[in-house]
């Protein structure tokens, strides 16, 4: 798959902007940017040395196409490992345009998605895990998601899983041995501390495989299900939750929120509210299949929020309070939290009522703020993110899961093996094949389709 | 207006990408970012050399927000020619957001449009006609925009009328030593060779003043008005039009035509095209009105193309050779090309009538792509582009255009005086009106009124 070629790409977003970095990669990448660059001071490109930055401009022939820095690294130095140069050039796209087209028509070739992340990948620079980490980092849009790509890219979880895997190499290899010498009954590998590290290795796979439940939450986000009629003020309850942190972004348009519907940022974790209708209509028979889809809906959620106008309470507190039985009773793993909206409407007397007939209702108003706080902490209270706190490995990416599940299932047949005195050669046959699974998580074994799969989810300059 | 400011912005289009470049101008920019930044060899960013370029992590306390390469550029050779750190880092806007906050919270303030190169301009690293060409560059869309950008930012323009200003500013100060002197009659400037500058000024002024006409047009793409009925097939004709340019931007979206709805570029030169009704209902009174206002659009223009089905043409020659004669005598002045479309559905016989009842029309098939070519040539005609081809100094910017048209009234305005003997003194007060609108342009003369207003139309982080 690694090629000659050297390739080109505009690295950062499209569009118009003050600047814009065109990244070449490859062989010919410093010979070709110095044929085409003219140094104010004139200096020769291909003579300076690495991680300099010049200035000047990049010509076709006599046209000038635009005033640039040029950023040199020398492979294998560099993001691909390969010769690397970028060019900072104004942000236009017509210019982007012309400067790429010049280095085509010179013999680059435009880069596919992911391919400098690949390069880096084949040249060693980084393991599978890290590389899909960079994706991850790119696409993360709150602190918990960011800080499992980072610790991720910088291999926290690969170094885990290669550890394990060179011990069990390690075993594998002695046990392969015993087979070469299967006449003479010698025993190279120690079965006490072969069982004593699967125990190690059940233990942390069985670790990683449950820290997913956390880690595929905190990459896309907590869903909680908002039960309540229209109207009842859910759009302002989410900009009221909103609020603080949209003040932050504010600066810098195109962040979080315009992308997912509904994603909020809260402490750092991303919360995905899941639109429902009200389930009170149950008792119409007809709109069965509206509350099926309702049902569906608050199946996938983690925690449910159950939104009611307080002025409404006193006339149908009773209905409420059969709505939310049946809510407890069909979901009695998701934590629900009954949120009494509009309580700046309601005398003190309401406001008792409530508290009385529903002891762990939350009253607030989303117009006015009051409340949002004691929101946000108990919905934070949900999250189990102890091991994200500890700075503990979390799995994240569901690809490294079923490799985990895999190699988990070979381990405990390897253990079974051991108990019931299977054969050696057998034995090795079941190490060898969590070997295998360990390796397709940090690239040691991979093939074509998986990488094209892997690296087609990256944007192209990456 | 300098201040001892340390200013920050993303440089790059905002939105997700591979990277994001963020730029940090001012006196603490080195020092700020050597503090937050870990670099993976351990060297001290305060200490590298200008022009280097350091992969290390950008670090809040423990907590690391991402892996990054800093460029380092030290005043005066820098962009703003303050010392300049740029963080290329991963291309989330939450990463963006998270680093330029933790700049903001240790003592950054966020860049205001274009301040980087107000920076630049009061540290004397461009004049102000320069500064503009940068965000005319940016904002180029085409090869003749963008060369007459290229230029200008190279200083092309400011040169002439710097070297103007000069010799002029030479005269005018003997002019005033003779005041000094003036009881003892003594002339230090020599009329003749004084008469002779304010000529040649007067040449170049004039040169400058009519380019505009050409520089504005290809500054802001080149006003063709299309008259025809619905159907005709203009859509088609566009994309015809643009079909081979639209191959070699493919690459890249977010380019020229999806900002300016139906500009194309034409051999570099940026058409753009005017949709109208036809006018053919001039018989119909109570349809003045929008016949008023496709007159109205047609004045704007300067070229018009008259789009006809071939096929009706047999039928209808008569009301369309009434139309265009309509056209000829209301725009005397505006070229007028007859296109007749769908020439392919004509036989050999429909082909002859058309030629022979309007000699110089255009048959075409926009659909099959015949005769495209020649209606782009003769577009390309109607261009004066004889001053861009010969590197010639165009004018592109209105301010630039109404200092020219004062200054060239205060230099007639000595000239007259002159001829007329007026006294040293007046002389030299409409000279100095004339050097200040010289100065105006290249910003040697400029107030905080006006350097707001031209930065103000950059973008933030230029």
């Amino acid at each position: 798959m690694l090629s000659d070629d050297t390739i080109i790409a505009l690295a950062t977003p499209s569009g118009a902007g003050a600047i814009a970095v065109i990244r070449i990669s490859g062989k010919e990448s410093i010979a070709l940017s110095a044929k085409h660059f003219r140094s104010v001071s004139g200096k020769n490109l291909a003579k300076q040395k690495s991680h300099t930055i010049h200035l000047g401009h990049i010509v076709d022939g006599k046209r000038v196409l635009d005033e640039v820095l040029v950023s040199l690294f020398k492979g294998p130095h560099s993001y691909t490992g390969e010769d690397v140069i970028e060019i900072s050039c104004h942000g236009s796209p017509y210019i982007q345009q012309e400067i790429i087209q010049l280095f085509i028509r010179k013999g680059c070739r435009m880069a596919q998605a992911g391919e400098f992340t690949l390069w880096a990948f084949l040249n060693g620079k980084m393991d599978l895990s890290q590389a899909e980490a960079v994706a991850d980092l790119i696409s993360s849009e709150n602190e918990a998601s960011h800080q499992v790509a980072i610790q991720q890219m910088r291999g926290g979880f690969s170094d885990e899983i290669k550890r394990l895997r060179e011990e069990l190499l390690n075993f594998a290899s002695l046990i392969e041995l015993e087979l070469d010498f299967s006449e003479e009954d010698i025993e190279f590998a120690d079965r006490d501390q072969f069982k004593a590290l699967l125990s190690r290795i059940q233990l942390v796979l069985k670790r990683l495989i449950d820290s997913f439940a956390v880690g595929n939450v905190i990459k896309n986000g907590i869903p909680v299900a908002i039960v309540g009629e229209p109207n009842v003020g859910k759009s302002t309850l989410l900009n009221a939750l909103l609020n603080e942190d949209r003040a932050l972004v504010s600066e810098i348009p195109g962040t979080t929120r315009d992308t997912v519907e509904d994603e909020i940022s809260i402490g750092g974790i991303g919360f995905r509210f899941i639109d429902t209708a009200g389930i009170r209509q149950t008792q119409d028979v007809v709109e069965g299949m509206g509350i099926q889809r309702t049902f569906e809906k608050i199946d996938t959620a983690q925690v449910i929020l159950y939104l009611i106008e307080s002025v409404k309470f006193s006339g149908q507190g009773t209905s409420f309070k059969l709505e939310i039985e049946k809510l407890k009773s069909k979901y009695p793993q998701t934590p629900l939290v009954v949120v009494a909206n509009k309580m700046d409407l309601l005398d003190a007397e309401g406001v008792s009522q409530i508290k009385n007939e529903i002891e762990d209702a939350l009253l607030l108003s989303a117009k006015k703020g009051t409340g949002v706080e004691a929101l946000k902490s108990k919905l934070l209270e949900f999250v189990n993110t102890g091991a994200l706190r500890n700075n503990e490995t979390l799995v994240t990416n569901s690809r490294h899961y079923n490799a985990l599940l895999k190699a988990l299932e070979e381990v405990e047949k390897v253990q079974w093996g051991m108990e019931n005195g299977i054969s050696g050669d057998l034995l090795a046959i079941d190490i060898r094949q969590a070997l295998y699974h360990f390796g397709e998580i940090t690239g040691e074994i991979s093939s074509d389709d998986l990488l094209g799969n892997i690296f087609a989810n990256f944007c192209i300059g990456k």
